[in-house]
């Protein structure tokens, strides 16, 4: 049986972003399933691989609805488990692709536990957003002794606050939402100097914003929007 | 002035996880500079790229000292932003090669912020040591409102102690140091279940231990020795 499931990060946009792995690989898929656009223009981590897949790969778009209930969600996901399942076992190669890396803060994760057991898969990483935005800005993530917290600003305010204090770097994701608040609690722990915003990293609406009292508290932020700190180094 | 210095991450060991633009480029480079070896055979970030070389690369391998003074490794890092400056400036291509993501614990930011203004500089990010780690033991790095912190455990007990309380998943880097100590901690917060230890990723003596318990107090540990923690996640 040559069926096998792969499960290919394909890094933050550029498609020259994803590993030679990656892109050796998709050229022999009998199929790929990608997370469906709203509008109805090819899926962002679609258009990153398209240029690497064979004559013969089938194109499967799947919608995973970002708003609904968890039952509604749970239907989907274990749908696109049970397609890649049976595709499997009928002897396909197939390969599910996620923006970034598919073991951080992905949809894969969602697929991945409801497989049924003896499905063949593999994991291809990729490069996270994160790694991409410090290389695009020249910050460095971390040095050395420092550690670091990636954190969703979907978290509460005190354990933002706790990962300003405990950690020398940190990558606080989704900072668009409640950005005055999180600026203030930036601001009072005396990390602006050391703070960097990135929005919207490798599309064309792409901004840097290397001072982060430049936004006006009530301008609307992308929801893709990144800040990341770094303590022992200053932002210029 | 055609002259540019690229710093790029070699992912985590095998050729096949570069990213595609880093492949292209390493073809292009007059020269590449590498981490050399102790031992006298190819540094493993060199082992990692030579396929990717074109016939006209020269390869300049350079020592940097793990042990000495601060002041020699100080001398070692302004030698070589130097040397690469040297490079540029005289109109060529070169690139600083590293493992992993070379802005993330990557000798890379000791050049970095030792290189006169006015070096045209591109960084093109790895695959981190932790994504891959994650993808072959195929246990998530961290999902949907959970925060990973990552953390080398030359750290203080009391800081991987309030990680160990404040994060959802944790990646611990230098488990080797202190492990009987570490082990007792994690147990203590009632995380073996949720705890897989990796070393040597990659290389022939990778080893993968999904039950801490089974590794003895006095066994040696290599000092590639990671710990992965997933609290939402069950090692099996």
């Amino acid at each position: 049986m040559k069926g096998k499931l792969y499960a290919i990060g394909t890094g933050p946009g550029a498609p020259d972003l994803l590993t030679v792995r990656a892109s050796r690989l998709l050229n022999t898929m009998d199929v790929v399933i990608a997370p469906a656009s709203k509008t109805g223009r090819d899926s962002l981590a679609l258009s990153i691989v398209r240029e690497f897949l064979g004559e013969n790969t089938e194109v499967r778009e799947r919608n995973f609805p970002m708003m609904g209930s968890l039952a509604e969600k749970e239907a989907v996901w274990q749908s696109v488990a049970d397609e890649c399942a049976e595709l499997v076992k009928a002897g396909k190669t197939v390969a599910f692709i996620s923006l970034g890396d598919v073991m951080l803060y992905s949809t894969w994760v969602t697929i991945m536990e409801r497989l049924p057991s003896g499905i063949p898969t593999e994991i291809v990483p990729g490069i996270t957003s994160f790694a991409f935005i410090s290389a695009r800005i020249q910050q460095p993530l971390v040095m050395e002794t420092g550690s670091l917290a990636i954190i969703p600003c979907t978290t509460s305010k005190e354990d933002i606050a706790a990962a300003l204090t405990q950690h020398s770097s940190l990558v606080l994701m989704k900072a668009g939402v409640r950005f005055p608040e999180l600026r203030e609690q930036i601001k009072a722990h005396g990390l602006l100097p050391h703070a960097v915003l990135v929005s919207d990293a490798t599309l064309e609406t792409e901004r840097v914003c290397r001072n982060l009292m430049d936004i006006k508290d009530d301008e609307k932020l992308s929801y893709f929007s990144t800040i990341l700190i770094n303590k022992e180094w200053t932002s210029s």
